[in-house]
């Protein structure tokens, strides 16, 4: 951490704020300069709380040199995180898709997608029971019993099941899921991740349309500080001021979170796009910039689901695209660790 | 609503949505051109899922005329709401002013500057007992005690209290607080929100980070379809690509929220800034904009505020800048109106 | 182009509007319904100005359905343009490849650095002679002088060159340069885009860093509409609230861009990234993605580029990207256009 | 500057870059830690290029300490600037408005407009000759002629006149303007900023709808570096996601910039809002925020505005608002700089 301090700072709370540093074994370094003082701070600066020593008097700003996250940062963690769902593994080099229906509408969808997608290559089934929506007046999903027909699917398939939870209460409801989703929206519900950092299961954290890749880490830490080690990062798009697409997927996140942290990297091009039209081409890009697995949505009927009905592809478009990701992934797996990582 | 068909629809599929359209009660009108059809939907098509229609394929685009919010909307609501608590009443023309610390720390501080903004006339007392921290190391608030403590403060001075609530699961807890406050993060925490409908409690609603008029107006949607007439808007800043203030505070939002719904508007300058120093012009333009009322962050030491010191401004500040904001309101107070609400 | 109507409009402007329009040979279709009348307006709407129209006292919204844009429009252009320079065609299914420095330095770097390019299989030499920096006090390019070494470059390796003009007034020194390009931060320098419209020089126009596709196609309209049908799409990042990367690479822009057009998509990694690790990434992604081209920053000693070193690959980098480049190619090529273009 | 070494640090390359800095004058102050070296540079790194050293395999990351721009800096200049238009003066304390018609459309109506604003208190006539207009099939303003009939409305009222000039190539006909503004998509046009920097004539430099506050300093800092002083700061909205209006005005600025420079800071609440209906209650805000003028789009009868009509207010409604304004301002006028100005 760098301190600059103000022209002429007063010496004794300069002296107060080196000995409260010192306190919490912070080693400080001065360079004295014609106009500006800056302090360098050595030690574990990230239980530092930036806010207070940017309120001084004496200080004009504070930057950070080390990243505030620990369990979450490849610095201290070099080898990547691999998770592990039944005989599935995210994380290990290989792609994993995750496909199936934005919402669980009946048995017979839930069970007909689920066979369809396995057939086509998908390891994990995903479907949502419960739907946050942005209108009241907008579906919300089946709920419980849209939890139970996903557990149909997956004793029909072998399938496990990632699927969202909205609200910490609803934990006894997801004994038996696989991976519990964190929704974009949900991203910085900071009471969920605590109750979600005292789990086991495997989290799917989706990435905040405003959060930074910093705030992904921070909360992704917040489920790691808790105990549980099992968290996948995933990129869904973020807010930009382009309208034509739902979302800008941010593509650059597969480098820079790989860079940054240990932990798998999931894409979702159907939220970002928005549109089915775009998916195949967003899945393949993906694929190729070294994905640890993509989220995909997939409808046999499009037109008739319940939500999200033009961000899905069919059944038929998936098997075509299934293959030819995973010859992308072929081609590119293992150039990509040796470029990337340093 | 407008349904722009592509070129050459399939006839059958046309006439199975004019015929579901009906039986909602809608009624289609089309305009036939040489290169495209347009569908007016003339009825109630709030309740219209507008992805269900996208999904087809003889449609191109969809495009909303009415507002998806009908509680929420001035249009059949045209009278100010007005909320109140206790003495105070929100948004009836007046210029309300929340003050208080970002974090409550002690009885000694919440009381002694609750006395300090009562005296400089704040009529609510803001401070935060649980507060949502990007890190899962920053201090999180000193929880039920700093309620308890608020409480305190309400005895001592008579103002009521404005505090965040994180977790439905928190509901009991807040029994004697005045306005529930659902921060940005968790404007679309929609399990909050529903669970916030069902009280009478006033709530006061922050923007997300990343949201639009309408996406606000939505989740207050959420709070008024539950039964709960009791929400007042809050603008505290939307994140953008200018790094010098935390956030980018959205003072249009002050005409165009009051154009679009009946509901209060009340602005936080602090959050925005994230520096102390750029409060006050903001806060006197936001009083001059139109505002229902400030809040604003208030501490007695903000070099030594556990939290978000930086953006705390002085009792002696709050002091001078309060009957300046009136002074500004009085100016205003009768035109505003007239010119902005059609 | 639909127009919404207030309430209970004035008869007499209301006809004004419908014959204004029809002196425009723009028929008008109403929709009347019980809160609202809508009219729908049939003929060439992209000559029409939409703020005229949203003046009105009677007019509560204007919302466009056609595009605005006829020359760069695939609806209106089905077939793929393809651009010819010299022995290269850029937009007939290939990628093509363009590769150098950000700025050109000395004959021997440029000469050098085409040569090694080249034999990688790069089939465009980019390298700056006019450098748009932020800053006045940073290296500007070598002007003239770069522009010749830029060509003797060429003389040597037969590349064709692609640099950048930022100014109508520079064109007599870019008689001899195969592709001329318009910078971002240009986009919407519309007496330049003018100039390049009455060329027949090919013009590859970077997406600015706040435009939408829209804005994109409007600008390669002036110069389509000046008589120039050469014009190459290029998206280089937007900006955005992450600061990791220097701008957010927008992957989405490929389909979306050929959907809505016949130009060739060209995308460049390496200004998005503004970090050399980021870029191999970023490159396969837009190869599988379906782009038309790389633009592709390589310098053979990064530390010591006089300016954007920390975003250049080495030649060694790029030779082993490029043949990954095409392997990947190859494998969506066919595949591409089935799926996204209707 | 401070410059952070990976891990390690190759020791010859780090005496390599220590020497290479002390030849630029800049002492370097190391910092030692266990994971990490810090490097304290010292002296005037305005001119330093921050790429040059990131690029270096050493360097982990390089931030800026000091402001890269020093004409334009408040530190090295603290008293305002104050620019003489006639008998104006910007920047002094006063509030200048500016006001008139989008585009010029003939003698009458820039005429009238120009006598009606003059009584209402407008200081300045603005009027648009060179319209920058996304569409090719837009108008794009009377040009010459304009520019004549702007010159007839200033011998008719004595305003001084401020226009747009969209390349550099058209300054003479510039010469009898009085203040040269600079649009949004023209604010990184190199070539015109170093052309306008030759000038002294008084230029107003509106914020790009994707830039800083630094870039906007920056492209100041072409023009002062330039050896012309006159430079006017004009924010006029940033781009978001939000789409109620046309952009988002961001009021922070005036205190920032305020802080950051001298130069005077003029908004533009018109073009921001895009809508008449809100113009009034952010003029309020602006001038309320400490503005030192306003830019306010007036036209007698905006329904047939030529461009730009729906963000037009009557004279009507100027003359109502100009004393309010002035109001305002005299009420905030004092205490403004004692708080925001350190």
């Amino acid at each position: 951490m760098i301190v600059i301090l103000k022209d002429n700072p007063d010496r004794q709370q300069l002296d107060g704020l080196i000995r409260w540093l010192g306190d919490q074994q912070i080693e400080v370094h001065p360079t004295v300069g014609v106009h500006q003082t800056i302090l360098g701070l050595i030690g574990d600066t990230s239980r530092i709380d930036i806010d207070l020593i940017s309120a001084l008097e004496i200080v004009e700003d504070v930057k950070r040199v080390q990243e505030p996250y620990k369990n979450a940062n490849r610095k201290f963690h070099p080898d990547d995180t691999v998770i592990r769902v039944g005989d599935v593994q995210i994380g290990d080099g290989s792609l994993t898709l995750f496909a199936g229906p934005c919402s669980v509408e009946s048995e017979e969808q839930i069970v007909g997608i689920a066979r369809a997608v396995k057939k086509s290559g998908a390891a994990i089934l995903r479907g949502g029971a419960f739907k946050p929506r942005t209108s009241p007046y907008a579906f919300q999903g089946m709920g419980d019993e849209g939890l139970h027909l996903l557990l149909k699917a997956k004793e029909a398939t072998g399938l496990p099941i990632c699927t969202e939870i909205m609200d910490a209460s609803q934990l006894p409801l997801f004994e038996d899921i696989d991976i519990l989703q964190v929704g974009a929206r949900n991203m910085q519900n900071f009471a969920l991740l605590k109750a979600l950092g005292k789990t086991n299961k495997p989290v799917l954290l989706k990435r905040g349309m405003a959060s930074s890749y910093q705030d992904l880490l921070m909360s992704a830490e917040y489920i790691l500080a808790g105990g549980n080690p099992n968290v996948i990062l995933c990129e869904r798009g973020i807010r930009t001021f382009e309208t034509y697409t739902r979302n800008t997927l941010d593509l650059s996140c597969i480098p820079a979170l790989k860079t940054l942290s240990h932990l798998p990297v999931i894409i979702d091009p159907s939220h970002a796009a928005g549109k089915s039209a775009l998916v195949p081409s967003l899945a393949r890009a993906a694929a190729a910039g070294g994905a640890d697995g993509l989220l995909i949505e997939v409808h046999n009927d499009p037109a008739h689901a319940l939500c999200d009905g033009p961000q899905s592809i069919t059944p038929k478009v998936f098997d075509a695209l299934a293959p030819q990701l995973r010859q992308i992934h072929d081609l590119v797996r293992g150039e990509q660790t040796d470029v990337i990582i340093r």
